[in-house]
């Protein structure tokens, strides 16, 4: 067995000795738990440098985050600064340059206890959508923390619909510059992160107008504070909009503009400028403006998304090892709730979606990279795909992750209730991410758009002699699969290749219904747009499975490829298996409709389902330690690696200000309430 | 149209217009939204009555909640305490008598801001299990607040199973008095609300020992703080469990007793006794000192559960006829976001379910009203259907409605994360009720054995010449409905005696599918108990649509009895409609699995379902507007009656400490960051 020396809390003197009921789960591990570690990590050589670098910060008194469940919301703050002022100073020191490995092994230690973090999107805005001479004096400065800005498009009134943004850019070619203006309350930027009291700069999106024409949104760095005493500039209305769900230490911040005038070369220009004159030049599509929005995505699922389902299982599952409740035999102690098959039933679907989101969201990275290159160089065929993939994948991997946390919270009874347990935090910030970066409801009907478009060109053109073919991703339209599962028993449906085709049988005919639907509405005379407004719940729905698809075959292809590791292989498969499965019964609407499954190959599914719940309970908690989440990073009383659940409840509690503090409201109101009649006691 | 006057912020300027937006939704009414809330009421006096309370308590600055969400959470608790001391000067003022309906809506307006709550819980505990003379003693102090108490049970290491429970409670007949006592870490009571700091007395459950025998758990009376200086008694150590994820002011305490004495008297007798030599009388069931629970659980459901989904119904739904976004028609301006497809789908079945849930949990109080003295008599013929219903309704409320809160919250957009909303702290409140009075997974597995027992009785005994007949909640059981669905078009889906079959043979196939499941099991060979296990999940899933099907076989029975306000019936019919389909639809599999569906029947109810969206939008203000939430009552920058939802959001933000204190970060942190490298900007 590997030592676990880096994963405990060392100062805990509970930490010296691991409880026997988690002990236990360790003891025989049917799989090494460190080369599964290494291959989420993507290396041997990351988990070293990841570790090395979670004991740097670690070990730094400052970095701390044991007292954040009971600071007040302005205490959050000014911590969350700190940290990153902290970390800055400690990146130079060290040498970490911006985006090296060592900086994202921060960050994720942090687990987003630092403030400022906006800044960064409004850096990879100006790289993608900056020109390069921008890039080379922006990207510099912002390295550096010269200025600190944030990333400005939502409004009081406006959000993902984009066109509907009212802040105005006017150009001015007398003085060559754009005067910002917002014209309305509505117009007021609301939501930036940091900018409520923090930021100097703002990326400001608006609609561009000149020489008398709009031009729809681009995007203006705009400075709102003094460098020299951090007061609103000329023109700026700015402040906090005020305590919200969780992200407590984000400051978000509203926005007004009153005609600020920035120099012509405020505008980011890879895709578009406006030449002196206030001549309009495009140089991409009118799509191309997305493109910060797809980049901000696609880094947000495996950092910014994914660690609080992960985190929410590694606690859920620790904890229902320690906890005991009722017998399952008379005669026995009361047994661990992990036992129980509806504990089994809520945890384990988690456990495999936070593997099967993590490979899904990793292969999406790799196309990313490969195709933002061409991108940037103005070569825009891949970006449909590209943007409809990291749409889908956002909206269905922050939705399952937000349920997923919340079942994990509720798995844990009362104790997941307390802050203590972390887990109450990781669902009121994973829950944000539904909403921010593009309402979800919304980025699905986008994905069901390049479905339909995908559906229809592959009518016309079936087969590989296609003259435009159609993007890999959606290339399973065109190939129509058996109309009938052929399963006979439960255990036809462990095959990987039975339930790929089950997923991609439902995903297109949703499809191919739902264009079907929708083509019949517009024969019969709706217009257009009624006619998708009519349908939309359908093509919500026929989205949602092929982005259940899309995960479901890249979990399988992945675990294909572990051939050399055939423990893993085999652990990892059982989890492909119940995460396909999971979806099939929580659909079997879907797949019974059309006969594609019957009632009885349904039961054999929830049989087959059912029959892994128990295997997969047995390497539950080498599963979750295979994330090697330290307890700093998880700050839970619940979730630490030793198991020692109540010692911690318990003496985390009394920390609490209501035991260290006076009781404002006995003297003031419950000793009157006592005494308000004679005391007969 | 009746005066709104009631329900708007006078205190406003923006009530004096309300917006044109909402205005217009409510100009020519297709039914008296006034009578609706009298139904709702229980009748005009009731309506009135309400409304007299609502303006004592919204014109007293005391109860002002304005500044909550800006309250750390010792200053909610102080606030809350506040509040209750001021109630009860008030009520006492004013003669308004405990339980009477004056107190219960003047608890409504307050939506929950007061503190001591628990000490009804107590009362109603001592009133159920407590002995006459000890009724006669403990009433009357407590009534008039002599004493406060807190009722504990859940222990550090035990919830729900309250057979595990380690507090002892050892009979000394040297002294007549029990010995309460802790004996181990984990049986440090934990969770008792009030408890941390403010109550001085405590129910405290534990298993009773006297003369050698253990005896399960009974309820004893323990004074913990001193009535002079609230100190701890000797013995006692308490304190406050730190922060939870919502109900900062509730004050949720832990417990420890160090051989804590009290007399023989203290033990709640009315089902069980201790002779004074030691001797253990039993004059109920076993299951008698379960009622206490029913008791909460039933007045729960009505005030302290379902007004969460529908506040939070009133805000999405106002907010999103004032919210306007994208295009319906690329010609007009952008519509309300109520008038997509998808909104409506997310938020109409939520509405629907608001209206469900009253009637059904009204329909529950009333059961409970004629049976609830029978069982004080030690009756106990009518025990398990109470205690099969209360825990059903109480999982399956508490579940749909914090799902449904959380619907309507991201309904919301990023508004809806905003506090200022309401929306964060109506979710993050309600979601506790799915744990609290018993963990919603193992109330349902208790629904699940009244299931198997009920349909095992059926048959034996079909038909109404049973000896011992089936109680009335599951007569369905025994009466056996046709085998497929008669319904031919989209419109067949709309009668209700067709989906309350469906329903009922549904929770039917369900029930008898899961018992010779769990029979065939055992017939294996497998015990019992392993059986039980195995098939738990299947239970729970028959437990759910029996749930389900008594709500729509209640919400059609109520809606059928309306038959002298036809305008109401109508609108409550499409409610009662779009409830049963909204279930049939997201779980069609349950209903195609043998067939009573057919794939094209379901599409069929699909179309019924989205047919009827559209209809019911039209109402929908007036079906928010008639559970007749004043603004204070909501407190929502969103949901207000005007429609001034951007106005008062950028207003309420204003006031954040974040705006009107200054930055602690900026010398600190922001400063130096900035300065950090030389400034070339």
């Amino acid at each position: 067995m590997e030592s676990p020396v880096h994963r405990v809390s060392l100062r805990d003197t509970w930490s010296r000795q691991v409880h026997p009921d988690i002990d236990c789960e360790r003891c025989i591990p049917t799989f090494s738990v460190e080369r599964l570690t290494n291959i989420l990590d993507g290396g041997i050589h990351n988990t070293v440098l990841r570790r090395k670098v979670e004991n740097i910060i670690q070990s730094d008194p400052v970095f701390n985050v044991k007292d954040h469940y009971f600071m007040s919301p302005d205490e959050q703050y000014e911590a969350a600064v700190q940290k990153r002022f902290h970390l800055e100073m400690l990146a130079r020191r060290l040498g970490w340059s911006e985006d090296s490995p060592e900086r994202i092994y921060a960050e994720r230690t942090l687990s987003g206890y630092t403030s400022l973090g906006i800044h960064y999107v409004a850096m990879n805005t100006i790289r993608s959508l900056g020109s390069d001479e921008q890039i080379a004096k922006w990207g510099q400065l912002g390295k550096n923390f010269q200025f600190i800005a944030t990333y400005a498009q939502t409004e009081l009134g406006h959000g993902t619909y984009l066109r509907g943004l009212e802040t105005e850019a006017t150009y001015d070619a007398a003085t060559q510059e754009f005067v910002i203006h917002s014209p309305t309350m509505t117009a007021t930027k609301w939501w930036p992160g940091n900018l409520g009291r923090s930021v100097t700069h703002a990326i400001v999106l608006a609609k561009l107008i000149c020489s008398g024409a709009q031009h729809g949104m681009h995007a203006f760095i705009v400075p709102i504070r003094s460098l020299q005493d951090h007061t609103p500039l000329p023109g700026i209305t700015v402040g906090n909009i005020g305590p919200n769900m969780g992200l407590e230490y984000i400051d978000n911040g509203f926005l007004q503009l009153n005609h600020v005038r920035v120099p012509r070369q405020n505008m980011l220009s890879r895709f578009a400028e406006v030449l002196p004159d206030g001549t309009y030049r495009r140089l991409g599509t009118e799509q191309s403006n997305y493109l910060a929005m797809v980049v901000t995505r696609v880094s947000l699922l495996l950092n910014g998304i994914l660690p609080f389902l992960q985190k929410s299982c590694v606690i859920a599952v620790r904890y229902s090892v320690i906890r005991h409740q009722s017998h399952l035999q008379p005669s026995e102690p009361e047994a661990k709730i992990l036992e129980y098959q509806t504990q089994q039933q809520k945890l384990l679907p988690q456990l495999a979606m936070s593997y099967a989101f993590h490979f899904v969201a990793t292969s999406l990275l790799e196309f990313f990279h490969s195709s933002y290159s061409a991108i940037l160089n103005r070569d825009f065929r891949l970006l449909p795909e590209l943007h409809a993939l990291s749409t889908g994948m956002k909206a269905m991997i922050s939705d399952f992750c937000t349920q997923g946390a919340e079942i994990c919270r509720r798995a844990c009874g009362g104790h997941g209730y307390s802050k203590l347990s972390g887990l109450p935090t990781l669902v009121t910030h994973v829950t944000a991410s539904c909403t921010y970066e593009g309402e979800n409801t919304v980025l699905y009907l986008q994905v069901a758009r390049f479905l339909m478009k995908s559906y229809l060109q592959a009518q016309v053109s079936p087969g590989s002699t296609a003259l435009k073919p159609l993007p890999q991703s959606v290339m399973y339209l065109a190939t129509p699969g058996p109309s009938r599962c052929t399963a006979q028993t439960a255990a036809d449906f462990l095959c990987p290749d039975l339930y790929t085709t089950a997923w991609a049988h439902v995903s297109v005919r949703l499809i191919k219904d739902t264009v079907h639907h929708t083509q019949t509405l517009m024969r019969s005379g709706v217009d257009q747009h009624n006619a998708w407004n009519q349908t939309s719940v359908l093509h919500l729905q026929a989205a949602k499975a092929h982005c259940y698809y899309i995960t479901v075959r890249t979990f399988k292809e992945t675990v294909e490829k572990l051939d050399n590791e055939p423990a893993i292989q085999q652990v990892l498969q059982r989890l492909c298996d119940l995460h396909a499965l999971h979806g099939i019964l929580t659909n079997s609407g879907d797949f019974l409709h059309d006969g594609f499954l019957s009632g009885a190959q349904v039961d054999m599914a929830r049989t087959a389902f059912l029959n892994l719940l128990p295997l997969i309970r047995k390497d539950a908690i080498l599963l979750t330690d295979a994330f090697d989440f330290t307890d700093h990073c998880l700050n839970s009383a619940l979730g630490c690696y030793d198991g020692h659940v109540y010692e911690r409840l318990f003496e985390w509690a009394q920390k609490a200000p209501a035991n260290t503090q006076e009781n404002p409201a006995y003297k003031k109101y419950i000793r009157p309430l006592l005494q308000s009649w004679k005391p007969k006691l």
